[in-house]
C-alpha cells in the first residue's frame, strides 16, 4: 500500500487525487524508475526493450518458458492509484517470495508500457510489440500536443518495436475489478474467465436545424431526439444479452442552443459482450438501430465502426492454478468476464497461458478515477493467491 | 428588396452570409442610422428615445393615439437578412405610402433596439422599455466580452430606461413566419391570432460515472441515458397537445469520453404552447417526467425552471384589418400562431391593441440562419396588406 501511495505522487496530481500519467510520457518513465529501483532491492536484475517495457529478474538473465507477472504503470487522465500499479507492485512481492525459496526460477515481474492508449489512441501498446501485435499507426499516432508516439519514444531514449523479447510461457496479472460484480458477490477475488469483446462507433445523425418555436413537433427533423431514440433502444437491446453492455460516452450537439432544434449530432457507442456471436449482434444492432430511429426523426445517420476486438478466453492452466490457490488459502473467488481490455487479453490472443486475478472494488467500482479504492486485506489475499500460482506454474 | 440588402452588409458577415448585429452594439446602431435616413428621405422626422429606439414620424411631432409599425434591426449570431428588417422597412414603405394621401396622420414606423435578446439574455429590450417592463437585471448583465447593457447603452450616448414616450394606440408588425406552416398551407401571408406562452428549464442529471465495460447495465446510473429517456418522453407529450412543442436543444455530457458512462448530464428544456392550460401542462411535465425518468435509470435530479412568459392574445380590431385588407386584395392569408416572442408581443402584453403580420418563408421556415429566405412576392403583399391595414386602423 505505500508503494501505491508513493506511485500516486509521480504524474500530475490533481487538486482531488487523480493522477494523470501518460503512457510514454516522462512520468510514466519516473514510475518504471521507481519500480526497478525497487526490484533492484529485492535483488532482480533489472532491463528494459526497446518498447520501455521493464523486466526484473530474480534469476538474472532471461531464460527459457519464463512465468511473468505484472500490468502497466500508466494512467488514465485524473485516474486512481489501483489500476495497473497494483498488478506490478503485487508482481514484486509475490515474485520476490516465490524466488526466496526457488533462486533462479524462471520468472520475471514486468511493467507493460502505455497500456490506457488515449494519448496516441491505442491501448496496449507494450505487450502488443512483446506479442507482434503493433500497427504501423502506432508510432506515427500524435497527442493532442502534436507529439508523435515514435517522438515520445525517442524522448525517453527508446527506439520503439520491433522488441527482441521471447513471450513467456505464462502470464498472470492482478488487476482490480474496476465493477460492482465481486462485492455484490461477496468475494475478494475474481477469476477472470475470458476478457469480453468489443467494438466502438461513431454515429452522426444529420436533422434540420430550426427554431424551437416555430417548427411543429411532426415537422421536425430532431438530430438529438434520433440520438435519445438510440440510446433508448440499444440499452434495451444489450439488456436482452447476458453480459453485454452499451454505452453513448460522448454526445456532442453542433450549434447548440436553448432555442435551436438540433440539427446535427455526434454519438460515439461502446458496445461489449463476452462472447464472439453475442458481440456480433450488437455490432450488428448499432447501425440498424441507427438507421430505424433517423427514419422515425426523419434524419440522415452515419454510424461508423471505427475498431473492433474479439472476446478471448483465458487460459485453463492458468485459470485452475488460480482456483486452487485461492482454494487452498480459503479465499473466497468468483467466476468473471472482464468488461475491459488488459495486457493478458493481448498475450492470451497470441496464444501465451493468460490469466487474470480480479480483486474487489469498493465505491461501487468506481474506476478511472480518484475514488478507485480496494481493502488492504483484499490486496493482500491477492498477492497471496498470486504467489501460491506462481509456485504451481513453475 | 435593395434596403434588405444594404442592411444584411451591417455588422459582422460570414462566409456563408450570416449576419451578426447584436443588439445595443455599434453594428445595430448602423442599422438603425442607415434606416433613419431612409425616413429623412421619405420626409419623415427622425427621434429617438432613450433606449435608442428609432420612431420616424411623417407628420412631424408625436401625436396622440399613434398607430405604430415597425420591428427590430438586430439579428442572432449569424443570422439571416429578413428577421426583424423586413418588418422595418415594410413599415417605411407602407407608412410613407398612407402619409402621401393623409399628410399628417400620426402614423410611426419604429425599430425597437435588442430583440433577439442573446448578447445580455434577454429579449425584447426596446419595447419592454416602451412598455415600462423592464427588470433591474436589463442594465446589469453582461455579454460574453464582460461588458454591461448599461455600459453598452452608454457607448451608443444613450441614458436607458426609462424612457419618456407614450405607447401607441395600435402597432402592426410585419415579420417572417420563421417556420414551414404558411407555406404548406400555400398562404402568403398569416393572420398572427397569439403568440406562444414559454418556459425554459435546466434539467441536470447526477448518476454515476463508471467504466464503460466493467458496470453491468442493470447496475448503472448512466445519466446519459435519463436525459434520452427525458427526450423521447417530452416529445410524446409535446405530441398529444395541439400547438405544443418541446425541445432538448443544448444538452453536455460532463467528462465525456467514449468509454465512460455519463455521471453528470445537463440539459435546456425549453416548451411552448398557445394556451395557459397547455402551456401549464408542459411546464409540470418537464419536471415530472424529468423525475420518472430518474428514478427508472437511478440518478438524481434537478429540473429548474429559468423562466416563463404566458401566451399573449393579438388585437381582435388589428386582426379584422388585416383580414379585411388581404381579403380586399384577394391575397391569401391563414390564421397561425407564433411559436417566437416578437415586440408585438409585449405592447400586446401591455395592453397596447397589437397584431402581426406573418409572411410565408421559404426553405421549409430556416430561420435564425442565412438560409432564410420570404420571396419578393410575398414581401410586395404584406407591404400591400400593411399599408390598407393602417389606413383603416387610423
Amino acid at each position: 500500500m505505500e508503494r501505491l501511495d508513493l506511485l500516486a505522487r509521480i504524474g500530475a496530481v490533481g487538486d482531488d487525487g487523480g493522477i494523470t500519467r501518460p503512457g510514454l510520457s516522462a512520468a510514466e518513465d519516473d514510475a518504471h524508475a521507481l519500480v526497478a529501483g525497487w526490484c533492484e532491492e529485492a535483488g532482480m536484475a533489472v532491463s528494459r526493450d526497446a518498447a520501455g517495457n521493464l523486466y526484473a529478474r530474480p534469476g538474472g538473465a532471461a531464460a527459457d518458458a519464463e512465468i511473468w507477472s505484472g500490468s502497466h504503470l500508466d494512467t488514465v487522465p485524473s485516474g486512481g492509484r489501483f489500476d495497473g500499479a497494483l498488478g506490478v507492485v503485487a508482481a514484486l512481492e509475490a515474485v520476490a517470495e516465490v524466488a526466496a525459496d526457488r533462486p533462479g526460477a524462471p520468472l520475471a515481474v514486468v511493467a507493460f508500457r502505455d497500456e490506457e492508449g488515449w494519448r496516441f489512441g491505442h491501448g496496449c501498446f507494450g505487450s502488443r510489440c512483446v506479442a507482434g501485435r503493433t500497427v504501423p499507426d502506432d508510432l506515427a499516432e500524435r497527442d493532442s500536443a502534436g507529439v508523435s508516439a515514435a517522438e515520445a519514444l525517442a524522448a525517453l531514449g527508446l527506439a520503439g518495436p520491433p522488441v527482441d523479447v521471447a513471450p513467456p510461457a505464462a502470464y498472470v496479472e492482478v488487476h482490480i475489478e474496476q465493477g460492482p460484480i465481486l462485492a455484490a458477490a461477496g468475494a475478494a477475488l475474481g477469476d477472470v474467465a475470458a476478457i469480453v469483446g468489443m467494438a466502438g462507433f461513431t454515429v452522426t445523425f444529420r436533422g434540420a436545424s430550426g427554431h424551437a418555436g416555430t417548427v411543429p413537433m411532426a415537422d421536425r427533423r430532431d438530430a438529438f431526439s434520433a440520438c435519445a431514440e438510440l440510446s433508448v433502444r440499444l440499452r434495451e437491446r444489450a439488456l436482452a444479452i447476458p453480459g453485454a453492455v452499451a454505452t453513448i460516452g460522448d454526445v456532442t450537439v453542433a450549434g447548440a442552443a436553448a432555442n435551436v432544434i438540433p440539427g446535427l449530432v455526434r454519438a460515439t457507442v461502446d458496445v461489449r459482450a463476452p462472447a464472439v456471436e453475442a458481440l456480433d449482434l450488437l455490432v450488428a444492432a448499432v447501425p440498424a438501430v441507427a438507421a430505424e430511429v433517423a427514419v422515425s426523426n426523419r434524419c440522415g445517420v452515419d454510424a461508423v465502426r471505427g475498431w473492433r476486438s474479439e472476446p478471448v478466453e483465458l487460459s485453463g492452466r492458468v485459470r485452475r492454478a488460480v482456483r486452487t490457490a485461492a482454494g487452498g488459502l480459503g479465499v473466497p473467488i468468483a467466476e468473471i468476464t472482464s468488461g475491459a481490455g488488459h495486457d493478458a487479453g493481448v498475450l492470451a490472443a497470441a496464444g501465451v497461458d493468460s490469466g487474470m486475478l480480479f480483486v474487489r472494488s469498493r465505491n461501487g467500482g468506481a474506476s478511472h478515477c480518484p475514488d478507485e479504492l480496494t481493502d488492504e486485506a483484499d490486496v493482500a489475499a491477492a498477492i497471496a493467491v498470486l504467489t501460491e500460482t506462481l509456485r504451481s506454474l513453475l
